[in-house]
């Protein structure tokens, strides 16, 4: 049965409904946790887009002064107001001051990477030492397996999952062929149990247990980009260190999402993209950890004047003295321009706290699960008290929508991966009409993703009616083609 | 003896001098020069920085609404105006309709790179499919190298120059050691003559003919950092080539300074940054050049994603399929804010043509360097009829300059490398206070670059009587210490 007891975060909501005297249901309810939400003031510092300024907004079907109901901050989180600014300061000190930009002001360029290291690190949970900002995501991957992965004839595989984002897929395939091995046999895919989506996370253990001595690199997500499921981080580091594997992780979607203690885990390395949680906008600079532990190595790497003693660096004898760690990876300097919304966001951050943030979630989330499963899941899996009609007759009760995200709050980030029993071109095209922004991964899943630095339980609230109505509307243009068809 | 016959374009100066009526030592040559320029209306494309918002500007020795005198575009460009126009659009853009921006608007994020390829191409001399924009500098001769550099026991060298910018050393000697090779014995450093600063190209085309064998990668720059020293690329590609050696060039200082023909040239491959001639602000996105005749190839190489045709990059189905070319190379997904100054500078060069900027900067580097032999120059090297008093009675008489740059034009770029007879801290700080920014690479070298996409030929002058005044100034500082001294 899909719906089973109510998960502590729907507990907590149906247990403040009684004190509001309102139902989940009621836009009331909505309205009253967004009023008693401790970080409703976050919103404030970001852009919201309008319904006036969406392009496929209808205003037909939506009121065009209202905000948009922005769901995708896990693939481009929404714009903090703050970048306009810091970008003024530092437009002016280059037209101000050309060169001398490089070492004066509030950001001196040659060293804009660095200060916002501190904050950087405080999102994952590992030391300033640990973290770099540079590159993009998959470049940072690629740097940290040129030093960490070291295939031997006995130990050559790396371990990553059958549905793999991409850019990580063809990262590890490409490393493999680099060493001279082949992907069929050194590329080992973590796949879901025949008909499951996500990963058991016993599985992964399992053949972690099983294959491990053959693998030198584990290379996972923190969070599965298609499904929303979190990897246990601590449990599969554990495992891999045990059979003598390097883990790394790729945290594009665990980073600003959920709690990490990358330091404490003993997580080997990871990288992370910065415009998705830490919505610095499209191809923002990326983030990079290298546990202390392999701060000084051995290993071969790509390197570059960047990865030099800062206080040598300028002296251009040619002679590298590398800076240890995570910094001595860096090697071209960084984009001022790149880093700038970073900057800018994560000072929202250190307003609040991840534990802060992920507690809103939790019950964003669940309230968001609540809803869904409540209005599109086969009426069959509904418990009885939860039948009330009202979702037997909605003109739309022959779309359902199956939950992929595990249920269980701890297994998953702020995203929710909604699989419909049927094509969903039509019914993102609905969605986009009522200025609902989301991600569509065809042919029949939708991810929505309640970001709860901006998003409002009312955002939740509306959204879902903005589904309902699409659903229905994508009935009565299904009804409407099947009387046309009979004329 | 240092001055010879007047170079071309110092004949050229001579001839307008003439037709202005006035001597090139002259206020009034320069402003003329200025009145006739053909490119004077680009100057107003770019932020000036004035000396009252220059933090060394001293107003007991400058007039504080006066522009400054930028000499350092070598080393950071100046900021086209248009950046802050584009920057408000895209952040306009994403607050009003986040992720939709991926693909809406003037320059749709998803795109950003590929949208200035044509502009960067014509700036090289390549076919549009031959460029990328992507990560930095040093990282894309990393990339290129990982592909490319194949060592073999029989051809495992890299040549490299002794005086390389130092993050090419490090590129160089990581990948040696990468493939488990040495330095000391695969690393071959180009070396000036005992006594030069500058590389005779006759030594670098005997030393490849003589080592070309053991050569596996020839990585030179286009324009020496230090000295400002052309290279023939031409000839170092041919050279090269006849011993089955690969061919890449650094062009962080050549691109944008002088005219390429790097497709013409059968140039293997070639990378360079946007923030010096290319005016894109601090760790601007970098470009990489790949020839065509590389486009299909089964070299190793490190993927992601963006190497990925577009047209089926987003099925997500972890089946890599290609692009031709260096877009093949790409792999994170490009940086907007990093890309939009990029798109502004561009902008601007296809306002004008690499061969019309380099008709006025050899004007200008001419100048400057007629007007700093004449001031600075050894006495005894001075021709007779230039000796006129005025240069042997100027109370810094004692300090010399001697050109390190080549003296003949088409040997040379924008910038001339300035060293002289003694430290330089003192002189360099005058200069500052005067609002005169360059480059000081210590114990005693200064490095100016007139930039003719915004340099005026008064720059060119009152720069150099800034010199003159600073080196006064440090003659009476040391006069003054002498007497302290004696007291
Ligand atoms: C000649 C040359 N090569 C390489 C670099 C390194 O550039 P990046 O830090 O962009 O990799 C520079 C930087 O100034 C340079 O001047
Ligand atoms: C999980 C995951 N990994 C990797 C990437 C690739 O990122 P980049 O293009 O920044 O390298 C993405 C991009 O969305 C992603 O979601």
């Amino acid at each position: 049965p899909e719906v089973s007891t109510p998960t502590a975060p729907v507990q907590e909501l149906l247990q403040q409904a009684v004190g509001f005297a309102c139902q989940l249901t009621d836009q009331q309810f909505a309205k009253c946790m967004d009023r008693i939400d401790p970080l409703r003031h976050l919103r404030d510092e970001f852009e919201i887009p309008r319904m006036n300024t969406i392009p496929t907004a209808d205003e037909s079907v939506v009121n065009m002064d209202d905000d948009g109901i922005y769901m995708c901050g896990n693939s481009l989180g929404l714009m903090p107001h703050a970048i306009r600014a810091i970008v003024t300061q530092e437009l002016d000190k280059w037209a101000h001051m050309g060169i001398l930009g490089q070492f004066a002001g509030h950001m001196p360029w040659a060293m804009s990477d660095e200060l916002i290291l501190a904050k950087m690190a405080k999102i994952v949970g590992a030391n300033e030492k640990e973290v770099a900002i540079m590159n993009g995501l998959s470049v940072n991957i690629h740097m940290l397996l040129v030093s960490f992965y070291r295939p031997t004839k006995e130990r050559h595989k790396i371990l990553i999952e059958e549905h793999a984002f991409p850019s990580d897929h063809y990262v590890a395939e490409s490393q493999i062929s680099l060493h001279g091995y082949d992907p069929k046999t050194s590329l080992v895919l973590a796949k879901p149990r025949e008909g499951e989506h996500c990963l058991r996370m016993s599985d992964v253990l399992d053949l972690i247990d099983r294959e491990g001595d053959s693998i030198a690199v584990i290379l996972l997500p923190g969070i599965q980009y298609y499904t929303g499921q979190v990897f246990d981080m601590k449990a599969i580091t554990e495992a891999g260190h045990r059979k003598g594997c390097l883990v790394g992780f790729d945290l594009a979607h665990a980073v600003g999402n959920i709690e990490m203690q990358l330091h404490d885990w003993n997580v080997d390395f990871a990288a992370w993209c910065t415009y998705k949680y830490l919505n610095s906008g499209a191809g923002a600079i990326a983030g990079a950890f290298l546990h202390e532990m392999h701060a000084v190595n051995n290993h071969p790497r790509l390197a570059g004047w960047w990865g030099h003693q800062m206080s040598t660096r300028f002296n251009m004898d040619n002679k590298m003295d590398l800076s240890a760690g995570i910094a001595g990876y860096r090697i071209s300097n960084p984009s001022l321009m790149a880093i700038i919304p970073v900057k800018a966001s994560l000072e929202i951050f250190a307003k609040t706290s991840m534990s802060a943030l992920r507690k809103k979630s939790l019950l964003l989330t669940g309230y968001l699960e609540y809803l869904v499963r409540l209005y599109f899941s086969k009426p069959h899996s509904l418990p009885q008290n939860e039948s009330n009609g009202k979702t037997l007759n909605d003109a739309a009760t022959d779309i359902y929508i199956h939950v992929i995200t595990p249920s269980e709050p701890s297994e998953r980030g702020c995203q929710l991966s909604l699989m419909f029993n049927t094509a969903i071109d039509d019914i993102f095209t609905q969605l986009l009409k009522r200025g609902v922004l989301c991600d569509e991964r065809k042919p029949n899943v939708i991810r929505f993703a309640p970001i709860p630095l901006y998003t409002k339980f009312e955002d939740v609230w509306r959204m879902v009616q903005a589904l309902r109505e699409s659903l229905n509307a994508v009935k009565q243009q299904k009804l409407g083609r099947s009387l046309d068809e009979l004329d």
